[in-house]
């Protein structure tokens, strides 16, 4: 019945985290994902940038090796006869190329928060840095890991819905819609640690990575109206882009953290010539499918009409709702069928699919045309 | 209980049309939208361009008096004793201007479907004679006679959500995907007869139009990309546009033909400083409100929640749904009364609200910006 | 486009009314319904069982001819020569017996509203009434008028769920949670007025009549729990049922006027053995379609996947709203194709339907059935 | 932010598992939500009745200790110095009673799939051995472990809905609605092996628990029609059931494997003299609440309106959905605090809740008195 995703059928990964500590919400998510399919065992963390909570936060999750910051990490693990194959970095987005780019080049496999970097520069020299390492970068873009976004995904690529003419794509939440003080709010609105953008690189990369992966389609130009809201913000809080796509597809990006009564409303609607898909993640065991001139399915997770991508990453029956953690337990497990196979220096399955650190420059090229666009009075800015 | 809209308790006003025949969908719209309250009996048609067909539709109807245009018609019932005090006009776009003049320069009440003219000049013309006319003049941009729609006002007004910062509306069809033939498609794509909008003007208008009335919003400039999917259609069939409001407020607009899965989704959603209202047209009865900070309530037509503005429109009470039918009939109830005042040398009462001649403008100004800035690769144009 | 009701083509039918006086909310109802195809024209009344407010009543709608009592209605309309050819009974339950009566045997056409009468006695003698007489009977069990419940019904016929096993069917609302004083809810829950049954007569006869027209299912016994949670309500305000049906189906009904939350909610789903469909009477332009093992399917009014059935009583586009108005319209029309068949000598086409006194008596003994089931500590009691 | 959840902070306990090999779909579901908050370590297993599934199914989970049948693993574990201490049992209901006694007599805590026992003797044997053990007991009825759910009966505690009148449950599916061979499918419709109810037993124990567990009500009566619409199916798979409850609240369950488009959709609504609260499993994160005569309410897990017995057991963010599995490792990680307060001497917080022993024994009861009444022509049935 359940032919899904498994519990680890071979030795678990030895897996080292960078951020994370005590008050940090992203990196109990992180942890959760890693262990959900049993696929990972933590065992070394340089968990905060003060040496007293690395080593209470360290403490508290009972690390085996206790770093007080990555780069000391990196070197002493890379020397461990049984030190990290992988390592999960969650720091503010500034942190990210610095401490990536110590374990690829030791050869450890990092799995790397979103966005990639804080700068376009930054993003640049990762890249390099990945390509010449033989470890492998995956970006926890998550919201790829719910089956239904890869129903939706095999769907468009089976041709389901024709050609592609129009995506909406929004990102809505309301977080922020006043002035915050505590700390999730307050790295993500300063330019210094999540970069240039707000809104745009906090929420609106994601939904940039959602409509791409899921239609195969490539930006070609965007034109934004970029806002901060909420006086004295120095990044968007809210975004209006307009995108055309390769090909001819046109497009429309909404990202907000000023919308009340939206939690985290990231929400997907493609429309081809033959039919359309919506897919929204505060219900994401639902993909509605219209072939034209039919009336509208609902497909659900496992359950009739689900094809292969979606029930390979399934775990439990229809009906019995999976969520953001099982979402992003897939981008783990789909790193750890990457990696098992690169340790027996084998190419994963075709199936295997994460985002990888090029998806990571198109979201920072992404929140860069947004900047640029708004700044040029929305004029339509090219990507790549 | 319900204590809303009421039967006619005086007599009923002497209706014409122009247009409308046989095969005309929205004809009948309008004469179920008249008939509903008993506010107006139907005496007189000139319901076609061909004769035979205005003379056949007329009997099909059971009309007292029938002519073959409507020049005839308005100067007639302009000299009978008991001639027609309103005519509904619901042609194609390009025959508004000039019936709404004839019936106008005679002080016959003018009920006229949107968009109000297919071009920028003919809309300045009708504004004249409107102006140098005793007559009434009312739009039907049907929508704002939705209960739920005047309860958003209403809230909007009183400061429910605080300052308006973005506004979400959008208006998917799908019934253009492929190329159609049949009559109501076929106007609707010819520049001729339906002017340079195609989605645009004939629901981007309504969606224009709904934005700035619930909101009291009036929009500043505009940046459009639009699009003709469909091989060989002349006109738009889906648009993609910013917006900028004066005082601050941002907005987007979707409105596309081209939609699978959407049949008439009409959708709004307000987002201000301390909360949020969200409506979506066909499921009209309910109109969603966040307090920021508070769980997210379901005002219901009729229902606990609803105040005065909506409550005067509704006819049955909660949980028995009203439709587009009864929020048409709304529009000519609304007129009825603006009318009965009139004929009483009086203003109506401050509660009745109809879609005015300066709207009609608004929407005409409108689509002429949308296919202004689309030709200037989607550059800001402003609006007035 | 359009393809369903159309407005009167021939001549109207001159239509009388009993009950429905100034404060009454039924009345409205009908009088709407009668007219928004204009097939009717209410010309003569009995609004009210006070002489000085029928007599209002009758002025305030502006009818031709007014009477003090239904009798004498009856008898002086019957003489006429434009007398009214069809009468709708309004009043409440304990008076539709005694009215109905005199129309019928003068051949007078009558539409009464539900439950047919306050006692089963009166029931029988108002069939035998009916058998004895050349005029029709029509019976405003309104929820049948729905298009999506006739494309229920349609189906089941069509065997597009294969053989019915389980009938769930719900009628929850609110409105008398606490003790009301007001008019409506006053004589609804006075036994000598309403009859037995509380809720069962007012709105559980609706549900069991919903539910035997989709299924075509004819009801074997019934057991059921009344009660009263209201101090001092002397007939039931929530009930209890379960259902067998001939054949083998099962099924449970609820209703209750004691569920906050709940404003009119009345619910159908019916399972067979391919399939199941789902209704729900406040969003009714939706039909739910699951055939056994494949993807659940949104049927929508006048849209894809609609039936002749439903289409014929449809009116505008699908993604325009039709609702309660449209719906309880929709017995008007049929009862008018009826009535002008029956002008004719003709027997009207075989689509067309609407509840008949039979379903009326059914409906006599399911309140009947109840309340002697619950008197019997929940026995099985026999329908029929 | 997150308040919830933390993982472990303390040392992990120690658990075993009986049944659960490859092709059990239970086993995993409790390995995975031992595994979730990291408070557990699966070291030991007799995982199938068969040695050689045992052997293999333990060896692909990397367990330490494999054993070929709980007695033997109870022996040995109970005399290791690190043996563990906590079994999970998740057999076919038939082996609980006999696999739980030999750990609970040892000192082993027992975390044990519901329902409790096959047979009611049964189910007394292991109260009572229970309660002669020191070790504690712990039934996953798993949708308990959902946080709207425990926000939930934190309302009805706090008076929110006021006094309970009504309550509707019901649990539909429709994977039984044709013959089915495979294993899951298989026991569940043997008597020998499941207990006399079908679907009463499989899924109707989890909606009586459900109800009774949020509104605090214990349940008097009980009348309870059955079928097997399946032919020659041994058990029940539809039961429509009459409940009646201390203190004068009314009720309904129903419970169906025969209801095509139904996955797994337990929904429970309850309505007292000042509100209503309504729950749907399959969309597990928003409870609805409407306080009489005002508009209906959502709220949100770790929302706006959500409280601390929600919030307590919920681990990310409002609008990032947490599921079954998440819900299921909440008993887990109740069971987990409540094993560490007992290692300590203590008495775990008075927040710590998990259904218990006393919960299995009302639900073989349901059972029982369903099967009872059903034979006896729907008879009411004391419970108790």
């Amino acid at each position: 019945m359940v032919t899904g995703r498994n519990e680890n059928l071979s030795g678990r990964i030895r897996l080292g985290m960078v951020g994370g500590g005590n008050d940090a919400f992203i990196g109990g998510v992180h942890r959760i994902a890693a262990r959900l399919d049993d696929k990972f065992e933590l065992v070394a963390g340089a968990l905060s940038s003060t040496p007293e909570k690395a080593q209470a936060s360290g403490e508290a999750l009972g690390l085996a090796r206790i770093y007080d910051d990555f780069k000391q990490m990196a070197i002493r693990e890379a020397r461990l006869k049984s030190g990290i194959e992988a390592v999960s970095i969650v720091t503010p987005n500034h942190v990210h190329y610095a401490a990536a780019r110590e374990f690829l080049k030791r050869g450890i496999h990092v799995i790397c928060d979103k966005p990639l970097t804080s700068t376009l520069s930054d993003a640049k020299k990762l890249v390099k840095a990945a390509e010449s390492s033989d470890a492998l970068f995956i970006l926890t873009h998550n919201y790829t890991g719910y089956p239904m976004v890869r129903q939706a995904q095999e769907m468009v690529a089976n041709g389901d819905i024709g050609t592609i003419r129009v995506l909406q794509v929004e990102y809505p939440q309301d977080w922020l819609t006043e002035q915050q003080d505590f700390k999730q709010a307050e790295w993500r609105t300063d330019p210094e640690r999540s970069g240039a953008g707000g809104s745009t690189g906090d929420i609106g990369t994601h939904a940039y990575n959602l409509a791409c992966f899921v239609t195969g389609l490539e930006a070609e130009s965007l034109a934004a109206d970029l806002q901060a809201f909420v006086p004295g913000r120095p990044v968007d809080d809210n975004a209006h882009v307009m995108l055309r796509f390769k090909g001819g597809a046109r497009g429309m990006l909404w990202c907000s953290q000023v919308a009340p009564g939206n939690e985290n409303a990231l929400r997907l609607r493609v429309y081809g010539d033959k039919g359309g898909l919506e897919w929204a993640q505060e219900d994401p065991n639902y993909l509605w499918f219209t072939p034209y001139g039919e009336p509208k399915r609902l497909i659900t997770r496992n359950g009739a009409g689900a094809g292969d991508a979606a029930n390979r990453i399934s775990r439990v029956p229809p009906g019995h709702p999976e969520g953001y953690l099982e979402g992003f337990a897939n981008i783990y497990s789909e790193a750890a069928e990457a990696i098992q196979a690169h340790r027996n220096g084998k190419t994963p399955d075709a199936s295997v699919v994460y985002p990888t650190i090029q998806d990571g420059l198109s979201g920072v090229k992404f929140v860069g045309a947004c900047v640029q666009s708004a700044a040029r009075n929305s004029a339509w800015v090219k990507l790549d």
